[in-house]
């Protein structure tokens, strides 16, 4: 693990975000880490989170690869701009712009989920980035983001 | 209203969803309704899905469209199949194979949320919807939902 949780990193007055933001007690929480070239993020979800009995609901699925994403999005830009990831606050906060899931497999319920994020591109303040989620190692759903680098 | 709900009408083991199922007391609890050519549906979130501050989450805005998808998708098809919404349960229940969203202006907090649906095509049991999401009358998304009929 060579950074914090990018969401942690997030200026104050940013981090409400119900998916991911460390300043909303209620929401999800989710992290995500620079690892090389590739971002991850786990996540257990609760069984009310269903679709139907045994699956993951896929609105919570959209929501984990949209925090992943910007959170991607985020650290793909600061690893640019060669700004570390150490310390918050980071000058850098993306917001979905189009978000793109496909579902390959139901998502087992009860077990961790690992996401995945790939950078595609960088075009100015925007960010592409494709990602991945699995269970028990089976690739459940992949997606794509456009992420947009809010201006200062 | 020329319907009920169609979530109301899912087969009572398939009505769990988060997003819409009436078996899920802790969800959202989402209601589509067909009315002539196009689905509509209205949500109005707590302030604890807040992405910015003032703005919704999209997480919770991918939920909505996702649920509201399939339960267009399952309208839909079942005015094809010339099945009243009147009665449940329908034989017909839906599932997210592809979801789209593209996000066009922040949501505001604090006021409902009008999402509308309308069918782009039918194959087999592939259905595919095109969504709306505005609030104040302004478009904030538009998404596209790839949704395939469950096999009973």
């Amino acid at each position: 693990m060579n950074s914090k949780a990018i969401q942690d990193l997030y200026p104050e007055n940013l981090a409400h975000c119900y998916g991911c933001g460390k300043n909303n007690p209620q929401g999800y929480q989710l992290k995500t880490y620079l690892i090389d070239d590739e971002t991850i993020a786990h996540f257990t979800p609760e069984e009310k989170y269903t679709a139907i009995p045994g699956s993951v609901y896929g609105g919570l699925i959209a929501s984990l690869l949209d925090c992943h994403g910007t959170g991607s999005a985020a650290a793909f830009m600061c690893k640019q701009e060669h700004i570390a990831l150490e310390e918050g606050p980071i000058p850098i906060r993306c917001v979905t712009a189009s978000l793109k899931v496909d579902f390959k497999a139901l998502t087992p319920m009860g077990v961790p989920l690992e996401l995945k994020g790939r950078l595609r591109s960088i075009e100015g303040r925007k960010i592409w980035v494709d990602m991945t989620l699995s269970a028990n190692g089976i690739l459940c759903a992949t997606a794509e983001i456009l992420a947009i680098q809010l201006k200062e």
